[in-house]
């Protein structure tokens, strides 16, 4: 059996759904059965190309209601981290193409406005959607004389709408003329359990759900009677008035912002989903729909453990067994374990130290330091300016706090590493993780911009470790110095040692080391990325091609005396970095070599001045130039050039 | 009379108060005299020496009921945007170095932890304090073994509150162990009037006055009585659900995010300030007091207009008075006013064109967009992220936005910018004010980092237009592009040209312009700072030293064809630009040196890589050497050097 036939015989209605129109051509009857087969689809498709699994298998009935009420794509849907949307890509013509979710080449494991035009925005960091649905909403209100208007719904998880960016939206809904639908998907469960009153306040707030159900009643009672209307803002506000003067009531935050609120209604009813969203959706104003999901619906090893199943890997569709990975004690462990593992070493030797995580106690491996220190380690929800300017509160009191971020997510907090931490030089050590490439997650998720933008920042060490070890001396290091701020970057995935804990060290800020010596070109490089260069050194010695070698360590102080010791030596310097070429180690390279006298000529390589999609690091490191034979392939070309003259 | 006498006799309880000390000396029916001394001594020294003046005379008994209550320094006040704060000062020593507040080597005008210790925190951009406050309230908590206990209060106002770093503080206020006092000193005006529901919900608050002061003397009573207790969390999360079900209530915004909420009271009497932070600075567990307050208290043109009078310029002390400027029409206009004419100009042509401020239509003018097209315009508040992510969100759908945002206060959406508009090349245009040094108010608001962080985003045109013309045709070029984000900078302050305008033209993306052919060196600059280098140029000439001059007009993409050009004509380059050294013009122009086979050598002039404080833009320019001396100097040495070869 073909995997076509495979397709038809075990999924005979999705198989007929090539857009959301042929979805509107059944019964509302026959969703739950349409929501059924996309949740075995994607448990067939996910058992053997991973992929984020439980997030979406939740927001089945979400996806499936809001595709048959609106009119997609002139009506909007904008998804909030955009890993609970695979049932929309699936619905939405690309049923065909999820094999290539998150591959080269493929689907984007994200929503992307330019691979389809059902994904409205680019939703791969939190809390974004009620801002940007906000504008097209706003947008087409504006428009609607010219052409016809449309129905924007954001749909936000219960720990995205923590973050401020969120808030910033809601507190700006009801300013302007908009008929903004925002439905949050209400599963108490981010990656890892999200934190904040606001968390707190929703699980409240379904306590209260007779009240809200009464109330939603009644306004569906006086509606359908033409008692009040949906005409202005002004009956809507007064009908908020009325209502809690009819009811002894309590005034939840939504109403206190000026959004209609209604719920908490069972997000997996996929039949009257389709009701409420068919009598909300005409109404004006800003509203919220609070709808309660359980992440990883529909498959049992996945609802008991949503934190696993947030990204399983491969596993066995019937049984939900993962392949067990049982590694020697040689395997290098992941960078992100050798910080977890370090802080906890540092933590117990100094009570000063503090563990700092944005919602990724599991991702940064802050988990250690939670279970070691609880009371030392601070998980601030999806919030990544909070914990940069908490840091520096806490740093201002004497201790020393270690706030592991993800590269990209911490461009959320430039200023607040600018305006709340370096000016006043406080001690706070930024653990970026997933720095440069990071594969699968694609464009926005790679850390490509971390070396460039933390260069900018005054006071700021900027380094990066070449391997375990290293990244324990550098967290050492800063946790010795203490007296400002200082970044580590690492990527994601695994380092190369085995034996991977030392006896730490301090090293000197801003001095890197040569690594090998060579003939007509050195190569410097920074961080993880220089063992792709040790590996191009080895191969091309092996062609009688020696080639200089310096890791840098550090980008900022950088090491003048190994760029000028290169440029007396050598013909030719090749920069190496894991991220953008503009600003980073390139640019701090090529200001030496353009302000001294010198002979000797740079060639930047890094990742290009573009944004870049998904694949593997090998994959995208060898589409960059930046593994070990794209490498060695630009020496030559080098040493070739030179010999031609 | 000297001065000295002169304060001594007019202000005789103030000119013996050193320190919160002296204050704590006072009986508390003094304090009102010292309030009314704060007052009249800031409309003497502010009279002559201008500064930020309706927030600090609003916040006049909150300073003063603050430092009589905590024992400060021990304690901390967190004050969020520091120009309310300048009682503070006066009270905390630095009442005789009042007179060079905002002047070069005087006093910062913002609340600055390297100038005293009773400045706890950086205090320049809105929305930090309740985080930082938040991470020296829970610092203390752990510290308490160690050192004794602190009070930590965060001062917030009305607008500042709304921002998203705000909220996530609030958010997880409850959650960490802490008894942080956030005092809301709500005078419903930030620069201009605030926006967003939260705003308009404070205001509703106040309506129900009666009930929270019930509550308020309730709870005090419970507690004389030892009905209650403070010792414990549990047992205010009680109170709190028994007060709720004491009293048919409503349940406020901040109590639903589990922070104690008292209010709103009277700001300006300052003996019951007094005793409410008396009975409440001992409380465990966060807690917000609301206050009102009225922006230029005591002052009645300043309560009048507050808006003119938060940064009022010289006055009359006693009339209010202020020195009217009646600029002849060869004056030229400030850059922000060419701006927001220009774009009411594009926007009467266009109705696609849409114009966005963070909180900043007068800063910005904003304003005029806003009389012209107000259901074309978006006062956001003080939610820069948003700003951005909203912008996308319009331009997603056909608008052609133009954000204007302070460059300092930009770099809170650096991460909107990449995510929310680059990635899917959205036409967002960047109108960024404060561009470079901004001269007064200091470390916290030059716009320093803006062209090296935004060369890194892929995709965006980075510009800065020399005059008013250049503006003009900058935003021009930049509507009838609509093919992706641009980024257009100028300086605070005034162009150069009377006749500003001229009839737009688009310009070419990319392209710069020789303004003066020399001999060895070549001058190429970017922006309004180019002016400087023009008259250096011009100063050169007359010594009979011909030096190159180009207008690069863009960073991004850099004119390659110039640097190609300036560098086979010329032994040096220089390039001069209003920002960081690191990451923007120099770094670009360096890196295509390095790369390429050239004997030229590069001088990179620009602001230093350090933080800068206060002074005068003139002085401070002379200070990183960008002024017209500064830079005639550095091309002689070149010369110079270039004959003693």
């Amino acid at each position: 059996m073909t995997e076509n036939e495979y397709i038809k015989e075990h999924f005979p209605l999705l198989s007929e759904i090539d857009s959301p129109a042929d979805l509107k051509k059944l019964s509302v009857d026959r969703l739950p059965a349409v929501c059924d087969e996309l949740r075995r689809f994607m448990i067939h498709e996910l058992s053997t190309n991973p992929g984020h699994f439980a997030s979406s298998m939740g927001a089945v009935e979400i996806v499936v209601a809001l595709h048959y009420v609106m009119d997609t794509p002139h009506d909007r849907i904008v998804w909030d981290v955009g890993h609970q949307a695979y049932a929309h890509k699936i619905l939405t013509g690309r049923r065909d193409q999820f094999h290539s979710n998150r591959k080269r080449g493929g689907l984007s494991g994200f929503p992307n406005p330019l691979e389809s035009e059902y994904d409205t925005f680019v939703a791969g960091h939190a809390s974004n959607s009620i801002s940007a649905a906000l504008g097209m909403s706003v947008a087409s209100k504006m428009s609607e004389k010219v052409e016809p208007g449309r129905h924007v719904v954001a749909v936000i998880g219960d720990a995205s709408i923590g973050g401020g960016l969120a808030f910033e939206g809601i507190n700006n809904a009801a300013i302007h003329d908009n008929n903004l639908m925002i439905v949050l998907n209400d599963n108490d469960m981010s990656i890892d359990r999200p934190v904040g009153s606001l968390s707190r306040y929703m699980t409240r707030l379904s306590t209260s759900k007779g009240y809200n159900n009464m109330r939603y009643k009644t306004y569906n009672f006086m509606r359908r009677h033409h008692m009040i209307g949906d005409s202005g803002k002004g009956i809507v506000l007064r009908f908020n008035n009325a209502m809690k003067s009819m009811l002894t009531g309590q005034q939840n935050i939504f109403e206190g912002l000026n959004i209609r609120y209604f719920g908490p209604f069972d997000g997996h009813d996929v039949k009257a989903l389709v009701k409420l969203f068919n009598e909300v959706k005409e109404m004006t104003g800003p509203k919220i729909l609070h709808l309660h999901t359980k992440k990883g619906k529909g498959f049992e090893p996945a609802e008991k453990d949503p934190t696993t199943w947030h990204a399983p890997g491969k596993f066995d569709e019937n049984t939900g067994e993962r392949p067990k990975r049982t590694p020697s004690p040689d395997t290098p462990p992941k960078y992100q374990d050798v910080m977890g593992r370090t802080l906890v070493e540092l933590a117990k030797d100094d009570e000063r130290v503090v563990g700092i995580t944005a919602a990724m106690p599991g991702g940064t491996s802050m988990c250690f330091m939670q279970e070691e220190f609880p009371r030392r380690t601070f998980d601030v929800g999806i919030s990544e300016g909070h914990a940069v300017t908490f840091a520096g509160g806490l740093a201002k009191e004497g201790k020393l706090p270690f706030v592991a971020i993800y590269s990209s997510f911490l461009q959320r907090a430039y200023d607040h590493i600018i305006h709340d931490v370096a000016i006043a030089r406080l001690p706070v050590t930024f653990v970026i993780d997933r720095g440069g490439l990071v594969g699968e997650d694609g464009v926005t998720h790679h850390g490509l911009f971390d070396l460039a933008y933390m260069r900018t920042v005054p006071g700021m060490v900027v380094s990066a470790p070449m391997n375990e070890h290293w990244l324990r001396n550098l967290m050492f290091t800063a946790h010795r110095r203490a007296d400002g701020p200082m970044a580590i970057r690492y990527p994601r995935g695994s380092g190369v040692l085995g034996q991977w804990r030392n006896e730490m060290e301090e090293v000197e800020i801003g001095r890197g080391r040569r690594l090998a010596e060579g003939d007509e070109v050195a190569i410097l490089s920074l961080g993880h990325i220089g063992n792709n260069v040790a590996r191009a050194v080895e191969s091309l010695a092996n062609e009688g091609i020696r080639v200089g070698h310096y890791d840098m360590v550090f980008l900022k102080p950088l090491d003048e005396a190994i760029v000028k010791e290169a440029a007396s030596r050598y013909r030719w310097i090749i920069t190496v970095e894991d991220g953008t070429t503009v600003g980073g180690l390139g640019s701090a390279v090529a200001e030496w070599l353009a302000e001294h006298e010198t002979p000797c000529r740079l060639v930047k390589m890094g990742v290009p001045d573009t944004f870049i999609d998904q694949g593997t690091v090998a994959e995208l490191q060898a589409c960059c130039h930046i593994d070990a034979e794209g490498i060695a392939n630009q020496v030559k070309e080098l040493i070739n050039l030179n010999r031609n003259k």
